[in-house]
């Protein structure tokens, strides 16, 4: 296997490719627009599932599991929703193959066809406000704050493994509520939960913010959302949380009778985060050597390499380590011995620098001579020598330094990204340079939106929360705005 | 909603229905064949999920994902797999919906037809045999353990909540090795994983066990199992672990070169347990008051429940409950404070036993004044009183004695229910009465276990691992035999 990754600076979208390939992150398959998530990625993948999980249930939140597919006329329920969503679904037309009686192969058994299509869901408002149906009768039974983890499909033509595939995993959250205010505030409360989730896990900073009414959710009233930024100043929305209204109650007739008796239609929202995240994570921190993952959802947080000539040498290494081993774990840390003989050490240091192991600590003879041992930090490369004593409570310190200088890194080229513009020539030209977000005013139609899109290829990422509110000139009709947006090119 | 459910003497099928629906584990949905699983059904799943989950990774084995789509022709690759297993899939054949020109609703668009048609998966084997055809080359790629949880799709005309739906919820292990000798040693490990599962967290004793050339998997050279015995008389399939032989190698050009450099074909495996077990578990041990759930796997395992007359009496309650609550969540204790002013002590009485929680405690302003709590254990329905000095302590214990002792009683049942007979007439008298496992001698043929299961609706569930071999003759030809095997009706 060569570990060498194409850079960065000559083919941002090469060097990705190679990085979730080569770091054996997903592998493509024989189903068009399918991906393989391999081991390495899938342990990334549960850990961001796990830390979102205890928060969901945290704040509340119960898990459950509806239907992979969808009768097509449930779709058409919702007016909005199906005329904003796109209908590039998988058809389920019929329920039997047969042996081909012209050769060796299957065919499709044409007497098993459906009464009526199924689809395979691309979100699932509309199977779970079938069912919420049933079961919403009274104020009792609000809230109802589901969530469920689950895959989706959404036939894409042009895929790129993680960002966009036809197939992905998500979490979607389905809540119902007596009110529009708790409604609203379950909304942003979710949006504020991702939010943290990117932060505090991900060390990726997002702006929070509210889609205008062209980017919203198709059958939302409202769409939240968080935004990051990519290091080639390309913006990826990571997360979208949607204030639905009535307009799904409405759609599948859930009405519940409130405390006074009186019947009402209920209040929804719907929320979540899928595998696209692991993409964002790739392109938010990684270099030209490989990934850097930051340590809370590290699959490994810490290898360890033995350094040694010949079998007999080996054994007191081994021994240290397994003694190291189990005060790093005792602290809850996740480490890896790789005592593999069929690697030479060069080749392993770089195989972790690939995969993005945050720390690896390498022991020789010599080393355990001097009771020490030699501790390398992925994100910025710094090598550190440390006495075996203390090692255990180092390595946890340098963790939780890992940790948060990937946000601080990542924080200070966000904001970098950022550039007011107040004229059309120093939109295009930010955008046309050094990219990120750009901050100008607008005017508030949908119409100017949609011509600054065709023009510049920049779209409203969102109107941050508790933006600041000033009177301005759009950026490109002049009309009078009351605040500045973000605009940026995006995944 | 009535608590009532159908008693398990009248009806043992709406017994069981009624403790899945009433006992809200799942429910039906719009979609014919599929089920909606509830928060404290899916709870329940999570927690054997993660179970089984610790138990995989601890013997070596990795999580991924493969495509929930299987290409049509690779189903027909591997002979005995299209041959042998059925053939009610759902079929993909359109990527695209549109809006119908001549109403409101949307319609399949007839252009967006796929030139080969994808099979929802029923299985992986194929679609991941061709994706480790680029993953193994060598014997340092070897073994490959790799396991995934994922949803399955087989369409079912008739179905059943949990033990048959058109589509469900499993986990299933697919591994690749260097020898016919580690594959067999893989399968039998992965039947003993689920065995001790199935006796130590469902409490559910299971006989470990082979199955005959007719009930083997399709593409399978041996299938192992593990058979329970419900309370009804019926077995069921709990688990299975396959030896794959060469055969998916074989039809997916999987080869490898061997340490002395020699190319051959590798060795597989495959094991699944799916949300069936949920199924299992409601009918090995519930009763005519609803779920009796063991408490390793209980989403609550203790449920505390405040008696008090006006809101004024209620504070010191809640006081020594808080208190309660932390020491049994030092324990490690999942515990629920049910405080909800809506329902009367006696309702949430029926309504935890319905839902199975192992222990009840009731605390009332007169405990208080003794420092004491009135506990009821669900599976026996015994009440004691503790002092409230030692109650965390108590309940801890508690918990193992039910765990325990439903192990024994379901132990003692199906113990109960292996009956050994020497003749036809016995062996009919046994499954139309009391039912369960019937231990007779088989001529060993294909056609004899055919000609019994089509006169008494009993098929072979297993040939016990390590039977005892006997001499004797065949319970319906008279023929020779060399070991009894294990008949029954089953699920």
């Amino acid at each position: 296997m060569s570990k060498t990754l194409t850079n960065r600076s000559e083919n941002y979208a090469q060097w990705y490719n190679d990085i979730v390939l080569k770091g054996r992150l997903a592998d493509y398959t024989a189903v068009k627009g399918c991906m393989v998530i391999k081991p390495h990625g899938f342990a990334l993948w549960e850990n961001m599932r796990d830390a979102l999980d205890k928060m969901f249930k945290d704040t509340g939140h119960q898990n459950a599991y509806f239907p992979l597919f969808i009768p097509k006329s449930f779709l058409s329920k919702e007016a909005a929703h199906i005329e904003g969503f796109a209908k590039e679904c998988a058809v389920v037309t019929h329920y039997r193959l047969k042996n081909d009686p012209n050769g060796s192969g299957v065919i499709v058994d044409p007497d098993a066809k459906l009464e009526e299509e199924l689809i395979v869901r691309p979100t699932s408002e509309t199977i779970i406000w079938s069912t919420y149906k049933n079961w919403i009768q009274s104020y009792r039974d609000l809230p109802l704050l589901i969530n469920q983890w689950a895959n989706v499909v959404r036939w894409e033509m042009r895929t790129r493994l993680f960002l966009r595939t036809t197939e992905f995993l998500w979490q979607e959250g389905h809540t119902a509520h007596a009110t529009r205010e708790e409604a609203v505030a379950e909304t942003k409360q979710m949006l504020e939960v991702y939010a943290t989730f990117a932060e505090e896990f991900m060390a990726m900073p997002v702006i929070r913010g509210v889609k205008t009414a062209n980017e919203r959710f198709a059958g939302a009233e409202d769409t939240y959302c968080i935004e990051a930024m990519m290091q080639d100043g390309k913006a990826l929305q990571a997360g979208t949380s949607h204030f639905l209204g009535q307009n799904f109650a409405k759609a599948f007739d859930v009405k519940f009778t409130d405390k006074q008796n009186k019947l009402d239609y209920v209040w929804a929202t719907s929320w979540g985060v899928s595998t696209r995240l692991i993409g964002a994570l790739v392109m938010a921190h990684s270099d030209d050597d490989g990934l850097i993952l930051p340590p809370k959802l590290a699959p490994q947080q810490v290898v360890i390499v033995p350094i040694y000539k010949g079998e007999d040498t080996r054994g007191p290494i081994d021994d240290k380590v397994y003694e190291i081993m189990k005060q790093l774990r005792a602290k809850g840390i996740r480490v890896k011995y790789d005592n593999d003989d069929n690697n030479r050490p060069g080749w392993k240091f770089a195989e972790y620098e690939l995969k993005g192991i945050p720390v690896r600590i390498a022991i020789g003879a010599r080393d355990l001579e001097n009771n020490q041992a030699e501790v390398a930090r992925r994100d910025t490369k710094v090598k550190t020598t440390y006495s075996l004593d203390s090692l255990a409570d180092n390595i946890e310190t340098l963790l939780t330094d890992i940790q948060s200088n990937m946000y601080k890194t990542a924080l200070a080229f966000r904001d970098d990204h950022i550039t007011a513009v107040d004229t059309w020539e120093d939109f295009m030209e930010v955008l046309e340079g050094k990219g990120g977000f750009v901050s100008a005013h607008w005017d508030g139609t949908p119409e100017t939106e949609e011509k600054i899109k065709e023009m510049s290829k920049a779209t409203i990422r969102c109107i941050p929360l508790d933006n600041k509110q000033e009177e301005g000139k759009c950026v490109l009709t002049g009309n009078p705005s009351i605040q500045r947006v973000l605009f940026a090119r995006a995944y």
